[in-house]
């Protein structure tokens, strides 16, 4: 085929290393468009902007990266890219390097994955990747990663309405262990909130809080890249529970 | 049982008609709370507030309505209820009444039923209750069905990890034909950009649409609505494709 279109974007903005390194990366595969926020979108879920209007700015950075800035959420650069900026459809959306994990229950509060999913429900295969670190980590691994996803994915196609949610180990690369195809685990964030009174004593709230998973002896995604894997989930918004329709057919509503 | 505990929230904001009406509802059951945004906070899906501080105030609105707002998103909401405001845990969780259906592909934006999947993160029952119009109508007839349904939830228990979707159509109470049990069907939206100039000349965007269901012949949630039943859909949020597991696995990364 010939050079494939890629749109690439992510939810910590457009000014984050970790995009930098992801269109780096892309750049040798494909012709890579950036549309991202204009500031970090971290946890925003599937957030879309309909109250307010969208604006697009240039971005230029070193190296010769180039992009648009939008202030809105990820999904909102997804669909704004491909309803309104994009000449012609792009053939794939990888989102990302995300900076940390986005595995478990986690991955529902995940802008990274939700622009993935945006681009699954506009029917173009999508991926979504993160680094499992909140520093400003060394990129090269993940960068090997989403270049290897993608050429397997430009190979076989992707099931239809299904991304690739892929956590890659911050570890170096000549140490990541492999890849493992996981099941999304129950890895959750425990919240609390400090309570914490302003200098004109008003009360104000920090959410914060520690990753836990409940299951780490299970082969999940957060399992496998603690032990060192890139771990590979394919993720779908078919969420009807199934098991649990004939239990309420059996409710009386009468 | 004693009189239950129930905490009710929504993403119109404290000020809609819809949540006053879900109180008073709620309030011929149980003990209500209510902790809600304090400004309309729709299709913010599942966003939470992780890099700015959360505020809460009293609010009291005529015939004895009291709650809490907060300058967050629903899920916050649920989750600074549980976990800083209430001194015991609810045993429901009712998000509503969203003015405006939540049904198919759709749900992922919404915040409406991401305060209740917020509430099955944290284990407690959780419902949301939509009215399939977006006028300020008449709340009467999904009064009576957020009521008939906590009754039975309260009855029979709920699947854990699993939320009630429901779904009311807008007509007079009389001629609701009756209760489905519904799957998360296809409905989505179909953005389109308008772009203007504002007075400045600079480019801005509006993103605008309008829901389509491919298959409104199956027997899913907005076609139940649409042909004047309640529609109860159970939602889950296990995301992996188990079907595209084993093509996954095929796939030789060495």
């Amino acid at each position: 085929m010939s050079r494939p279109k890629i749109l690439v974007t992510n939810d910590d903005g457009i000014y984050a290393s970790g995009i930098k390194a992801l269109w780096e990366a892309m750049s040798e595969i494909g012709d890579v468009t950036v549309v991202a926020p204009n500031r970090e979108q971290s946890a925003v879920g599937h957030a879309i902007t309909v109250s307010d209007p969208l604006r697009v700015e240039e971005v230029i950075r070193a190296n010769g990266f180039h992009g648009y800035a939008v202030n809105g959420t990820p999904a909102d650069c997804v669909k704004i890219a491909i309803q309104a900026l994009l000449e012609d459809k792009p053939d794939l959306v990888v989102s990302g390097i995300n900076h940390g994990s986005n595995t478990g229950n986690n991955i529902i509060y995940s802008g990274t994955v939700s622009a993935a999913t945006e681009g699954t429900m506009l029917d173009i295969p999508s991926i979504a990747v993160s680094l499992n670190s909140f520093e400003d980590s060394d990129f090269t691994g993940a960068q090997s990663v989403a270049k290897a996803v993608v050429l397997k994915v430009f190979e076989n196609g992707l099931s239809k309405k299904t991304l690739l949610n892929v956590n890659v180990p911050s570890i170096p690369e000549n140490e990541i262990k492999g890849y493992k195809i996981t099941q999304q685990g129950n890895a959750v964030f425990k919240d609390r909130f400090e309570k914490r009174e302003d200098p004109r004593g008003n009360t104000y709230y920090w959410m914060t809080g520690k990753m836990i998973d409940p299951d780490l002896e299970i082969d999940n995604d957060q399992k496998a890249v603690s032990d060192g894997f890139v771990s590979i989930t394919p993720i779908h918004y078919r969420l009807t529970n199934h098991d649990f329709l004939d239990e309420l057919n059996s409710w009386d509503f009468s």
